[in-house]
């Protein structure tokens, strides 16, 4: 990290930039996914809610779980999980200066890993599809965080 | 992003700062107000917390699943699900060097958005106040990230 | 945050990205720790995951909520609701070229706050202990959250 200055400039950060809003914006994709689920399959988590496609009798009814709705529930947390480590270590591993080919192997690959699991979540795939995607987009954050501990570890 | 060093001193990054300090604050109290609910509504989620209010007889009777903790909940990963996606790239927007005017534009509507959203779900208002709050602040992030992706693309 | 391309290059900002990679890393443990239950305690959230340990008979009994995991997963759902923050609000912190001795001294009380956290949660410690863990991490972010908002306050 000794010329970290010069390193925002440059075309790893671009890169981290790129990628990085791809997969948040692919992350915000499941808020829109849940509402869709919630309006087409008329389940609410809460009773005001109902009013959006029913405005008289019944409407507690709507008020209930269904299982698509927690799958893509379940799915956008996962994204959390491990969309937030990439995006954290993946700022401070672009800030150590790695080479770019080096730097963009580790956000395609986890980008694309992360495409692959929500397929996998969404249309339920035989497993280990989706297990594998998950393992592959950890292990390249274990990899950015191995480099940010070696590069820059200050205790 | 061609200067953005000279970038991170601006007044832009300083509005972004001051944007996102208050409104992960603001996601933060969620935890408080959880909290709160827990220990005046005598409900937990873990048999241990119940002797914060209980130390003798029948606390299991204290763990179990409360419509408005619930409510809480729901409220503070929503917040989790939208204010992460407006950190990263508010950040890399920040970084990319907008208007001060425009930044600020960004910065406001949406932190005024998630304010309003958190009101409409804790007060439960008719809909669809929660939902146009949180579509805005949606818009404001795909906005922010329109100018990062035609800005800094590097794939 | 007059000068705070310099403070990028410096030793606080060092210590930020080395304990922000160990809280973060640590927070993934979480997930780790999940699908270690999962396999373990056969205890699945999606039928297609049961295939994981099971390939005949009887898959549909796997799927049920287990009290363990629903604990291990509260745990990762507050490391995410508190370490996000962290990382954040310590990220603009560290930018505000805070001294380096306070600086260390809020990273390391609040990295050692969410393991404390962590293993109250996960061994179902009596409180307060894992009540204070948590308010200390919380008072952690507040205090930088403080320092950022007199520094770069920018409305």
């Amino acid at each position: 990290m000794a010329e970290v200055v010069h390193m925002i400039d440059s075309e790893v950060f671009l890169a981290f930039s790129t990628y990085a809003t791809i997969v948040v914006l692919k992350m915000m994709l499941m808020s829109l996914m849940t509402s869709y689920f919630h309006l087409t399959k008329q389940v609410f988590s809460n009773l005001e809610d109902t009013a959006l496609v029913k405005t008289t009798e019944d409407r507690k009814k709507l008020v209930r779980v269904d299982p698509d709705v927690e799958r893509v529930r379940r799915c956008h947390l996962n994204d959390l999980e491990n969309i937030v480590p990439f995006v954290v270590i993946g700022l401070l591993y672009a800030l150590t200066g790695p080479d770019l080919s080096m730097a963009l192997l580790h956000f395609r690959v986890f980008v694309g890993s992360r495409f692959i699991h929500t397929v996998a979540y969404m249309m339920a795939l035989p497993q280990p599809t989706r297990a594998l995607a998950f393992g592959v987009g950890l292990f390249i954050t274990f990899s950015m965080a191995y480099r940010v501990l070696t590069t820059a570890l200050f205790l």
